[in-house]
């Protein structure tokens, strides 16, 4: 085939499997430029009331899923993918993939889900625990307060908080409740790991979701007293259902099989690349992987991420891993469980009918409404300070039973001017993270930010006044995609390194929002106000939240 | 003429003269039956921007009236209402006046408003100040500093603070302002009692507003040294410009001039009523006026009444006057200065327009629609606390820079969840104030509501089981009028007392909320929650609304 120049092209896939859907994107191994893209949406979504096999009924707070719809991307995304850029598939070198985490699975030591088997297709523990699955909060509390008690050294990297959303606690709670399950599996493997597996035929688990989520630190798991104290059944669960043989990010995993060069009309032999996760897989895609740059993916909650050289507790933090962004260098993450949704929840219950009139009329949306409206005035007019708990807090207080705060009103408050306050509350909350990890010695110079509130123009330049540090934004509406591409093109041996693959493939927007500085000054006033609300409500001065918050539980039974 | 029967049928007449209007009632002495009524509406309004008479522009936080368009009521409202009524003239035995207060204005010794002599009526300072006129608050808090110093014994009488809304400050501000409208004034009066005197002829001072406003405690006003201290030029105020002669609630001022007869149609020589205030007219009218009955006006804001038998000092109240409500008894006044207002806010700003939809296809209210949404389930099921200080505070703790709160929203929080939780902070506002009164010793045993809140089945419901006592309402959409038509029967002599005759005149609804106790056990835990942030916000222990008010204001120029 002619090429149009002479240079040869050569192209990766970054696949991301989101929470109803994955996409693949073809991209351009030279320069990240985005040739091609597709979507496959998963045929089962979220099984959170029903199980599909049987239409059983699920209890509260399950999220399960199917792992064939996986699959259905890479039979019907990966080709669909390749045929919008018009590319010849045999200019592509590698195919990487990220996943939302924590998303495990019990499986066989082939590789084939507990859920395909006859005898277990009925169970709903044999499915997949979607991230979002939260009934293993008893588990993760037994795991905490058993961590606290032996003065086990994993604890403090995890902010000393293990989230029931994480792949530990819930095997735990498979064990619990279905032990039948929990013997039949050969191996508790994170769905970032299993798409791999299906693509190269290895078992690699990838050292972010290790360290993340299944508390692998220091090349150990949790050791095996630890665990026959959590539950005499549980002792041996690291060494017997989980692998030691991690993979780097970026590293190869294996090379695509002749079954998976089937699916997605890949060439057989190409590279496939250690698995990862969507926020992480982000960092090098905004170009963002030096101690020091703070990426956040800023979409209904926001998850930060920040790589720094050395190893340190921050308090609160979600979690410190080894090479968990890039190889190399300590990658911490923390995260706000709410930011915008509260955007959207606002505008959704709280904003009368003639602003999505005059949103319409003017050509915007009522987001954008409502922040141009809100952000016409100086700071501080509003006269408002909100907390940005409508979701609980996930990083510095790590509390779900927090709840949120509007202080401030009078007859004159309107509409927008409360949209500012949340919008700066989320500011604050931010602010507060980054300040914590600079106490604890991991310094924030520059915030990139991915995900779709970047848009919003007046918000990053609000997160720059308020941060007092530049705030860039990545040029991609497919940040986690080109995240995978970046690692495929190193695992193809197209760059060294995931870093010098990222400046090269990764990109940013040209404009950086710099701190205005008589801004900057009023916010600082207005924070002060939200740190003094944060630690009264947040550390035990009034626990009106998780009463308020009990007494709710109770009213509705 | 022949009567219908053998019984003599007599009329009395009530007036009450409202912010934008006057209206005019015919009651029939023997039951209080309303038979007519007629409203007159002020050719100026509120003149609150320019003043008539010259065009010329107000400063802001002037609020100025017309005396001429008082004098239209009796002109146009009184005679009107006599026709609605379809009876004789000539069976009316007495009128009555209620007036906004405190609302004074300057005029000559024989009642000649200064604004209607030439020299005076381009002058803004010769005019009425209506009660919401909020210039006076310099005046207001040297007067207030002083008295704390000089240790008066009349401040803890109000609570500790003098008003800038009452008469006492607006007369310093004319000193201040316009020493010459000052100096030509022989009298500073009420524009409650102007109106009687344009009736009969008399300047009779009346109880109510001369204790409220004007500072007369124990048949003296502030002293003249005090006055001096002040402004060497206000010395000798209240011997020279206000009167000793005070008129005892619901008897005669005098007896219908020709000239008012011709105004109003009415028997010349029939009794007058001494003047009185909308609020305090009204405990007759609803047949509270023993000690243990708290009349709670309830619309836009909320005025409390109460009589006790002696005399004790209730921090925060806004006032004690002897015979303030009725003769023989001591009346308290208490406030809350957002109620209805709170209500109207946040249906203007904060509901989405499905919800309008909803309700205009149920046939009901918005205001309706919301309670019956947030009232369909337990109490404490929204997890949400409020408080309720959108416009200030005005009872117990008196701080107008303090501001609202909405607390424990999350995402899953709805419109008429927040609205329930504000309709129960009013609640909790109330019982902050009964729990004060009784702490002080004036207790409340039954609660009685006039005003248009009343309405609202489910919040008087709440009431009751916030208050945790039997709450009645009155059976009269003009409660002031009725009031002011009662003391027209007592005046002239129809009853011996207020009292007989409130009984007699005065009317209520059959229905009675008694207080729920299952629901009165849960809210007594939601007002606990209240209390701590009422002391928390509005006791020192963290002073953010009083600072964002600041910024506020600065922030606005």
């Amino acid at each position: 085939m002619a090429e149009p120049n002479d240079r040869v092209l050569r192209y990766v896939i970054g696949v991301d499997f989101g929470t109803l859907s994955g996409r693949a994107l073809v991209v351009d191994v030279a320069d990240g430029t985005e040739v091609g893209t597709a979507v496959y949406e998963y045929p089962h979504g979220v099984m959170d009331r029903r199980l599909a096999a049987s239409g059983a009924e699920l209890p509260p707070e399950w999220a399960l899923q199917v792992p064939e719809d996986y699959r259905g991307v890479l039979k019907h995304a990966v080709p669909a993918a390749v045929r919008d850029a018009g590319i010849d598939p045999g200019a592509v070198i590698g195919i990487a993939t990220d996943f939302t985490a924590s998303t495990p699975l019990p499986v066989l030591r082939d590789g084939t889900p507990l859920c395909e088997t006859p005898e277990f297709r009925d169970r709903p523990h044999a499915y997949v625990k979607l991230w979002k699955h939260h009934a293993a909060q008893k588990q993760a509390d037994r795991i905490n307060a058993l961590a606290r008690d032996r003065g086990e050294s994993w604890l403090p990297r995890y902010g000393g908080f293990i989230s029931s959303e994480w792949q530990y606690a819930k095997a735990l709670q498979v064990l619990v409740e279905d032990p039948e399950v929990y013997a039949a599996m050969d191996c508790w493997t994170e769905a970032a790991d299993w798409i791999v597996w299906q693509l190269c035929g290895e078992y690699v688990p990838n050292a972010c979701t290790a360290g993340y989520k299944a508390i692998y630190q220091g090349g150990e798991y949790p050791n095996a007293q630890f665990e026959a104290a959590l539950d005499p059944g549980f002792e041996g669960f690291s060494a017997v259902k989980l692998s030691r043989r991690i993979g780097k990010l970026g590293a190869p995993a294996g090379r695509l099989t002749r079954t998976a060069a089937e699916w997605t009309g890949l060439p057989e032999g190409i590279a496939v690349a250690v698995g990862n996760v969507d926020a992480h897989v982000t960092a090098p895609a905004a170009r963002a992987v030096e101690p020091g740059q703070m990426v956040a993916i800023m979409g209904t909650s926001t998850c930060h991420i920040v790589n720094h050289d050395a190893l340190v507790n921050v308090p609160g933090m979600c979690g410190v891993v080894d090479g968990g962004i890039i190889d190399g260098l300590y990658g911490y993450e923390a995260g706000q469980s709410g930011v915008g949704d509260i955007f959207a929840w606002y505008v959704e219950n709280h904003v009368p009918g003639q602003y999505s009139a005059e949103a319409a009329s003017a050509g915007v949306s009522i987001h954008q409404h409502l922040t141009n409206l809100g952000f016409a005035e100086p700071v501080g007019a509003h006269g408002l300070v909100a907390l940005d708990w409508m979701n609980g807090n996930r990083s510095v207080l790590v509390d779900t039973s927090l709840s949120g705060v509007i202080l401030g009103q009078t007859l004159a408050t309107r509409p927008e001017q409360e949209y500012r306050a949340l919008l700066e509350s989320t500011a604050f909350g931010t602010r507060k993270i980054v300040e914590t990890f600079a106490a604890a010695g991991v310094p924030v110079e520059e915030f990139v930010v991915a995900g779709g509130l970047l848009k919003n123009e007046a918000l990053m330049q609000l997160y720059a006044n308020v941060l007092r540090v530049p705030v860039a934004t990545i040029a991609s509406a497919q940040g986690p995609a080109l995240g995978s591409a970046i690692h495929a093109a190193v695992a193809a041996g197209a760059y060294d390194s995931v870093r010098s693959a990222g400046m090269a493939m990764g990109k940013r927007n040209s404009v950086v929002y710099q701190p205005n500085a008589s801004e900057a000054d009023a916010y600082d006033d207005l924070y002060a106000e939200y740190v003094l609300l944060h630690d009264y409500f947040g550390r035990g001065g009034n626990d009106v939240m998780k009463r308020l918050k009990a007494r709710r539980e109770e009213a509705l039974g």
